[in-house]
């Protein structure tokens, strides 16, 4: 027996999506099957839509409708103050923290594991940012990549990279490695108890 | 900061799907945006696909390309036996088995609490297809739906209302409960194994 062609198809897109394996895509496409026509349809076309509706920031590569996203164009929010993330989730998680500078969107880490070097994400164009700061600004990048291995080595890069250019007016920080808000102590991990007496403030 | 609109419609497109919330829809709305314009092209079509090349059998309601299935229309199965399943998920866990008779997919369970009624899920063209019956055959319908609540009252109502035609060639019977393959009686819950005990069978 054997599954209808136009079924099997569909499964075979959802399985390239991430933590989607073979029963949950076809789950997903038999439940599919009991929705109406137009609502499959708005989905179709909502997909289609998705890379024609999108640009990337010409300065901070966030997604976007316009060709300068509304952070890099907002006069109010601090622009001499730089957050590189990897992924435009993590701006959309610190638009719920009241951090007013800018942004920049790497699009991935650097991974060699997966062929992933520096020239495939866009630190070309932060440094670009960077070596446009002129002697009267003060400029912060914040680092604010993931605490993996991968988040960890293109923090470790990019602030190598960036002393390298030797601007006195740029100053690089790494966001703090500590206890989450909540976290218990007896359950951290010897790493993170580590980094956390490390990053210790006066109080 | 706004997520851009054709990232929100998409991504409100994918919660609608059984499983994935607004997290997990964001995922893989942001993963897609890495994918090239014709893979997301090729999942596009495979939804606009999905129905126009898709038709309920008309004996058996499983899905098909055809008018008949392939099942319906095998001369060497088994056309005196139907399996009665839920979905035409479970019709593809048979096929793994050497089960060899027919289906007849209910699309759905009666399921007060969700107004789902009799008449809202294929149980009447079962009843045709039993009311066919003549004389001279022995029909068998194997009642398959899942051991759930809503599952168990489907069944126990098929059987009632087959019973209630009141033709003596149709016979009507349950799948086993009991312990799956590999199952520990230590771990088994009390009802499991008072049906176990209850189809025991001379060894």
């Amino acid at each position: 027996m054997k599954i209808p062609r136009p079924i099997v198809r569909l499964i075979e897109s959802f399985e390239r999506l991430p933590g989607i394996g073979p029963k949950t895509a076809q789950r997903l496409v038999f439940h599919l099957l009991h929705f109406p026509e137009y609502e499959i349809d708005r989905f179709a076309d909502s997909l289609k839509g998705l890379k024609s509706g999108i640009k990337l920031c010409s300065i901070c590569k966030n997604v976007t409708e316009d060709d300068i996203c509304m952070v890099c164009s907002d006069s109010g929010r601090d622009q001499q103050t730089i957050l590189v993330v990897s992924s435009p989730l993590d701006v959309f998680a610190y638009a719920k923290t009241s951090y007013s500078g800018t942004f920049h969107v790497l699009h991935g880490l650097i991974e060699p594991l997966n062929s992933i070097g520096p020239e495939d994400i866009f630190i070309q164009q932060l440094l670009e940012r960077v070596g446009t700061v002129s002697a009267k600004e003060q400029v912060e990048i914040i680092l604010s990549t993931n605490m993996s291995m991968e988040g960890e080595s293109t923090a470790m890069y990019l602030a190598r990279i960036i002393r390298e250019l030797g601007n006195p007016n740029v100053k690089t920080t790494r966001i703090a490695r500590g206890l989450p808000v909540g976290g218990d102590i007896e359950y951290a991990d010897d790493i993170t108890l580590s980094r956390a007496l490390e990053g210790r403030r006066d109080y």
